[in-house]
Parts: structure tokens; C-alpha cells; sequence
């Protein structure tokens, strides 16, 4: 084989970024750990039939008027007059079986928005993190993972998982040539992963949230593999990727 | 003291991420380890007067019409017609005692472009890096390390030195908040810094760098404290900081 790593993968750290990374070709994963993502992927595996992803509370709300249930956080809070904010637990609740829900927060959906033209965009938590990587290794296209960070700044926590997703798949095949974004992660990953709560004790957002009584959410959205639903964007909104059996 | 970390310190992985961060209150660091920053560090050490940064080559071009002594750098070679490239090892030259320069590089003298608004502007490399953390802590004012990448990506670098720089600065002085980007850059230097040449293998730009072979000059631009000279931009020219005695 002339080229042995015909597919790349990297890291972009902020949807500000995303300009200089993207790519129509590539699989986009959207990465919002604390706490859109790993919400989103919670609202699928307690039922969900679909999650359309709004940028303003503004938009949400004319869908709440609509009788849609909603969730709105800005700031790491639950908007007055909304059904959820983006806690995974505020997800856990039989009222959205079958439901089709409307999320705003303050950079998962953001992210979701300035990278929709991508070839697919997915959603990546800790809670779906193994069904993600096989079903990433098997697509054989370019990779992009793209990091919500906070207010469009770097943040610990999503860089943390895309460290994650970039080991496993370097792991699981040969076939992907790094850039240095992911690679970093990668090895900031690998110097968190025995312990990555107490690694992120001195981020930023995680003092927000502690301040906010936020620790079960914290736990929660770092534990690995409660969900092997994959969300995926699908004429603006997310569903259920049916993949798993036939790909 | 009701407030025991007054200052901010965080880091910015590219220049086109600049504006996220600006502060017109800040010092920024400009950081491009391979090579402009370490070559503009080497030129004031070989007795530059002055260092005019421009963007193109055609502005540069200009220049060395009107007789100055100039650099081009693009994609890490040197530009037909020009006296330099960004090679600090061109830098050490006789010619340019007491001369102002003019540099353009493909990525450094963008990353001075974008930030010249702010308070100060001052240039970052390991060669003059022990000078640059001891005028940054007396400063007692936000510091922001800004990595110009390549091409605006994320590289490893860059990214070594702000943490580099975010390391001596914690250890020096309790007065700072730090984010969660340079905080992130800090543990990656603490990874890399026992052998630096070793942790940059994978690196993109390197491989880059060694296919032109350019292995010395990747091994200089690592060199702690080659010089105390710390350039910083006055009315959109680099001079020689003449603080050291003073602050």
C-alpha cells in the first residue's frame, strides 16, 4: 500500500475554530461533556425519538409554545419557564419516550450549528464513548473531533474525551494520520485517565459546576459506556443511528 | 487580600482563536518556536536594532527595494530573493548589528498582526525564556500566550512553550488564575520536558522540519536561554526591551 494512513483525525478545540478544520468529507463528533452531549445521549437512551438542537432561547421557546418539550441552559442553568437544562438526570424520565425534544444550552448546540454542512455529525459523550469508536473505525473517512469548550475557549473536560476517542481509535487501527491537536490530547488523556475527576479539579467549568452542587453530574458524565446509542444529525435534527446492525 | 489570584493568565492555540480571547489590557506572549519567534530572539542577540513583522511577502518585498535587510519564510523555506528565511542560524550575521530588519513568516508574524492592540506585544521562545517569565511576573497584569500554530491549527510546539511559560509563571507568583488552556499546556510540557525532541517525533510540523533537514535547527529553537534579550512591538516595529534594568 503506497499510503498506509489515508484517513486523519484531529482535534479542534472550539466551534470558533472550526473554519480552519473543516472539511465536507469528514465525520464531525461533537463533544459537550459538562453536560450537552452527555445530556443528549441520556435523552436517546431513556426513549427519545429525535432532539432538535436550537442556538437561542428564543427559538426554543417558540417550540415550547408549540408544546414541545424543551431544555434550556445557559451559564451551567436551567432557563426559567424550560421542561430540562442540560443535566443527563434532568433526562432520565419516561415523559420523553417516544418524544421529539427541542435543546438549547450555551456551546453543545452551538458547535452542532457551525459544523452541520460536515459529512455526518455525530454526538460524543463518555456514555456512549465504545459504540462511537467502533462505529468511527468502520465509516474508513476522515475524522474531526470537535470540542464545544466553553464560551468558545478551550476547556479540560471535552479535550479529556477527545484525548479519549483520538487513543482508542489509534489504538483500533492504523489506517489515521494524526495532527498535533489530537495528538496533544491524546497524551493529556493518558495523564488523566486513572483518575479524571481529580485531573480536573482545578479546570475552570468544573469549579463552576462544583459551585452549582454539581458533582453527581460531574461523576455521571465522566462513567463510560451507559449508552450504545449513537445521535447523529439528520435534516437538523438528531436521531438514533440505526448503523450498528449494518454497517 | 480578598482577592489572592488578581491576574489571569491563559493560553491561546491560534491566532485565529485570537479574538476569543482578547484583552486589551493583556500582555501577549507571541509564541512560533519553528521558527520565527526564535529567529527574531536570535536577530536581537546578534545586535538588530529593530524588526519590522509584516504579513505578505509582497509588503516584505517592498522593503528590500528600498535596501533593508529581509527575511520570507512560507511552508518552513525560504523565499526566493530575500537575505533570510526564519532559520535563527541565518540570523547570526555580522550584516545585522544595529540594522532594522523586516520578517515575514507563514505563521509568527500573522500572530503579531492580529494582537497588535493590545497592551503590550513581546516575543516568547525557549531561547529567551527565563529573561521573559522574570519581566512577566513583575508586570502584575493578565498574561496571554498566544501559539501561532500552523496555519492556524493547534500544533505541539507552540503548545510546549506556553505550558513551559504557564509552569515557571505558577511557580514564581501566587497572583494568578489560570485557564483551563494553558493549565491543559502546562501537563503537557510537564510530559514533555525531560527530553522535548523526543515527545515533538510525532509532531506534524516536525516531520515537516526533518524532511528539509533540518534537525539543528529544531534543536537550537529548544535551547533554554540563549539570550535576555526580550523584543517587544513599539508603533508596529519589535525593539529590543530596555526594562531589565528598571522594572
Amino acid at each position: 500500500m503506497s499510503n498506509p494512513a489515508p484517513f486523519k483525525i484531529d482535534a479542534c478545540v472550539s466551534p470558533y475554530l472550526y473554519p480552519v478544520y473543516k472539511s465536507k468529507d469528514s465525520i464531525v463528533v461533537i463533544i459537550d461533556i459538562f453536560r450537552a452531549t452527555s445530556a443528549i445521549c441520556t435523552a436517546f437512551e431513556w426513549g427519545a425519538e429525535k432532539v432538535i438542537p436550537v442556538s437561542s432561547v428564543e427559538e426554543a421557546r417558540t417550540y415550547k409554545e408549540k408544546g414541545y418539550l424543551t431544555g434550556a441552559e445557559r451559564d451551567a442553568v436551567q432557563v426559567d419557564g424550560f421542561d430540562f437544562g442540560n443535566s443527563p438526570y434532568h433526562y432520565m424520565d419516561e415523559r420523553i419516550k417516544g418524544q421529539t425534544l427541542v435543546i438549547t444550552t450555551t456551546n453543545g448546540t452551538q458547535a452542532i450549528d457551525v459544523s452541520k454542512d460536515a459529512y455526518k455529525v455525530v454526538i460524543g459523550s463518555f456514555l456512549n464513548i465504545d459504540a462511537l469508536c467502533s462505529w468511527l473505525v468502520k465509516q474508513e473517512r476522515d475524522i474531526l473531533l470537535l470540542c464545544s469548550g466553553w464560551k468558545n475557549k478551550f476547556n479540560l473536560e471535552d479535550s479529556l474525551f477527545a484525548g479519549a476517542v483520538t487513543e482508542e481509535i489509534l489504538e483500533r487501527s492504523d489506517r489515521y494520520q494524526h495532527g498535533d491537536g489530537c495528538l496533544a490530547l491524546k497524551y493529556l488523556y493518558q495523564m488523566a485517565k486513572q483518575d479524571p475527576i481529580k485531573f480536573l479539579n482545578y479546570s475552570y467549568h468544573k469549579e463552576r459546576l462544583a459551585k452549582l452542587n454539581l458533582k453527581k453530574d460531574i461523576r455521571y458524565c465522566l462513567t463510560p459506556n451507559q449508552t450504545e446509542v449513537i445521535p447523529v444529525l439528520e435534516n437538523g435534527a438528531l436521531v438514533r443511528m440505526k448503523q450498528l446492525v449494518d454497517c
